[in-house]
């Protein structure tokens, strides 16, 4: 202790940086470090989360959890109706919807009206009440679109007669389901369930949906990843921005459709409504996103996050080491532009699946990919490099096939480690729209959100009583 | 004088940077400048130059040429043929070639076989001997595109039975022609001409034409700045990248062709066409900016460059206050990478009115909005965005119209000066594709090369004596 006193002070200072430069005016070689106590200070958090910090049993489940995410190869084979595709869908009345579960009498108001609108489709009800009654007592089951291998942007909803994408992962086969997009304005997914928006539903299941997949019979299957990647070449980060990857596809279905045999005009209408809405190719994106990190999914230990997704009240995030088990917490307030006339009071929550690009390194995490995009959410080209850069701190590492042009081409972070952002204080940033709280409304802006910290505490509190286990009944 | 050597010493250098350092070391308060003697340390160009900076006329008569070029507004309004277009085909046998006026014997290969390709096209001749002996006799006529307010890249081969787009500028009502893109491998403008090059360029007159033509018919008209900035924005400079700007016409288009009445075989292969050549909007782009450049010329004094074309030997200039006059010089080399199997041995000087592009401050002046061109042509983002930045001490101010997203959105520097080409010793950059010497071989690489020095300094002598004689008439 004595030697402490005789030795020239060399110090690190972690907190108050007043701390640091009193000690550096008295002459002290004094280091600051940008540095806070994990999890926002939560000490219980903090010692869960020293336990898996450098563990092996976690570094090598992430190895392996990230090379199948980075393997992964998902491609659009198929055109089908939900319920060929979802085997339960046959045996009960049941409405898939975005986000971690929630009850009926929590939902917030654009999912309910988008659930009432399903219901209508399917021919189920033909009011609201009666909607209602046939969920409260059971006939009509509610479940999260991620418990079928199913996302869908905003309310999310697929309920059994709607067409769905089929997008396989061709090294393991394992598929992911999602609706089509509907374009702008009235459309399901902001919670409208009006004729119209049924009209338009039904329209693209009788119409739009063979249109598809006489093309894709035509032209054979699309491999996603490419076309992934050369969308974030040209202004994309698939998430809030899909007008290049839209067009890469079309460029592919368009001649195919063309020579399906189909009648012109039905071929028409099917092309017309798919070159007249820039985010038809969301959907494409998140099935692709979905199939890649459920290559990564139950990897025991493995502190990857494989799903993030709202419900439009809460936030739900899962762990490749956990497999299906949800962590769930308040969703963050959504920072952005809104349109003219509305305002943070009419937002919704933050809502949807599409938080899956995210999870596989694309939207928020490739924002560096579309300066373009910016001025829709609010910020500048060099904030959108920053936020691709900050998501470094937080990941696995970077998907060598998704490059950013305005970072040299380097590769997206990816692969979310819960650990890191428990650890770093830094929440997964996320491009998304933002819905009119009330049903039907629609679109009212656009921004970026956080992935909320709670989720992640929580997912780190559950693999580290995973690992204790393990190793309690080991030793 | 004595005065001189009271004062302590403030001394700015020009030229080595040693005499410099030495009057640093002996304690001299000293600036070294960046400079170089204008027009490469040529005496009587930089005298002349001289007389041209800061000189009302041209400064007065630069500013209306840019505002013009600025309020420029091309519109693609009408598929015609070219001798629906072009009076003077009407009148004689002529074809249309890129760049500057060459006779024949001096042209090079690719330009060749092109004219030649386009006399069995148009039924003139059926043998090489036979085609040659026409041209030598006199009975068909060779002239520069731009001599008809016409542009076509590489070759730039245009014959009266082609099919031709119509560009009008808006406020003026002048029009720009170009030719159409027939893809790649063997094509009439690298100066192939067998039977199928010749059998395509039919079927374009027969099928493609009509379609388009029908198509345009039914959507109206296209307005091509806002195409153009929008695919500023998705990874396009338009020269050598147009994969976004022929996405975003064939959006508008290929709907209308649909429901143009047209048999759904004759509109299958003209959609599979377009679709199937990322380069098809080029000559779009290259007539866009033909007619903005025509906006700004033949305005007396100005030193706005309104033409850059090469024809294969020679690189040609044209200035807005010289009119119609050329200032040609020997191309420079390109610099580029090149397919696998070919080198700069087997390269054709640069070549064809895509230049254009460049003069209007887009191709090589818009490089940073095309980050992912630059692996292509050789180099890395930040070259990408070094290219453009220099442009700027060239130009004579920015297009808003057109902005750069890796450059937070900073307008394209447009409106090349000549004075400050010669002042500063920056010339003109230039993203080109690189012909085989031999006509029908094809692209063989890609790359960026510069406009040649001495064209800008023939310019800047044949203004400075035009102020000179107005000067001097005036006084």
């Amino acid at each position: 202790m004595s030697n402490l006193f005789d030795q020239s002070l060399k110090v690190a200072n972690c907190g108050l940086d007043s701390f640091a430069s009193n000690l550096h005016e008295a002459g002290g070689d004094v280091n600051s470090l940008s540095w806070q106590p994990p999890a926002y200070g939560d000490v219980q958090a903090g010692l869960e989360l020293a336990s898996l910090i450098n563990h092996p049993l976690v570094e090598q489940a992430n190895q392996r959890a990230f090379a199948q995410y980075l393997d992964a190869q998902p491609v659009l084979v198929d055109v089908t109706t939900a319920v060929e595709s979802i085997p339960a869908m046959a045996e009960r009345k049941l409405i898939l919807h975005a986000g971690p579960p929630i009850a009926w009498e929590n939902m917030c108001g654009p999912v309910k009206g988008a659930i009432v609108g399903a219901i209508f489709l399917e021919g189920w009800a033909t009011s609201q009440e009666q909607a209602e009654r046939l969920i409260l007592d059971g006939t009509v089951a509610l479940a999260p679109c991620h418990h079928y291998q199913a996302v869908g942007p905003m309310a999310g909803i697929i309920s059994p007669s709607m067409p769905v994408f089929v997008v396989e992962n061709r090294p393991t086969g394992r598929r992911a389901y999602t609706n089509m997009n509907e374009g702008l304005g009235k459309v399901l997914r902001f919670g409208a369930n009006s004729p119209e928006v049924i009209e338009r539903l039904r329209w693209m299941g009788e119409e739009l949906a063979p249109a598809l997949s006489a093309a894709l019979h035509m032209f054979g299957e699309v491999e996603l990843k490419p076309l992934i990647a050369q969308a974030l070449h040209m202004g994309d980060e698939v998430h809030n921005r899909n007008a290049a990857a839209t067009g890469l596809l079309v460029k592919r279905l368009i001649p195919a459709m063309l020579g399906s045999g189909l009648p012109l005009d039905e071929v028409r209408r099917a092309i017309a409504f798919i070159l007249g809405n820039d985010h038809f190719f969301l959907n494409l994106s998140m099935a692709a996103s979905k199939v890649m990190m459920d290559a990564a999914a139950n990897v025991p230990f493995s502190s990857m996050v494989t799903v993030m997704a709202r419900n439009g009240v809460e936030f739900g995030v899962r762990l490749s080491g956990t497999g299906n088990q949800w962590f769930t917490a308040r969703a963050n307030p959504v920072e952005g532009l809104f349109f003219p006339g509305y305002g943070v009071d009419d937002a919704a929550a933050d809502l949807g699946d599409s938080a899956i690009t995210e999870t596989a390194g694309l939207g928020g995490f490739a924002m560096a990919s579309s300066p373009a995009i910016v001025k829709f959410v609010g910020g500048t080209p060099t904030d959108a490099i920053a936020h691709s850069l900050r998501m470094r701190s937080i990941t696995l590492g970077g998907n060598g096939a998704f490059t950013l042009p305005a970072m040299n081409f380097a590769p997206t972070a990816a692969g979310i480690d819960a650990r890191k952002v428990v650890d770093q204080n830094i929440l997964p940033v996320i491009n998304t729209g933002i819905a009119h709280k009330q049903a039907g409304v629609g679109q009212i802006g656009a921004g970026i959100t956080t992935a909320p910290m709670p989720c992640f505490i929580e997912a780190i509190r559950a693999l580290a009583a995973q690992v204790r286990e393990h190793t309690g009944a080991a030793s």
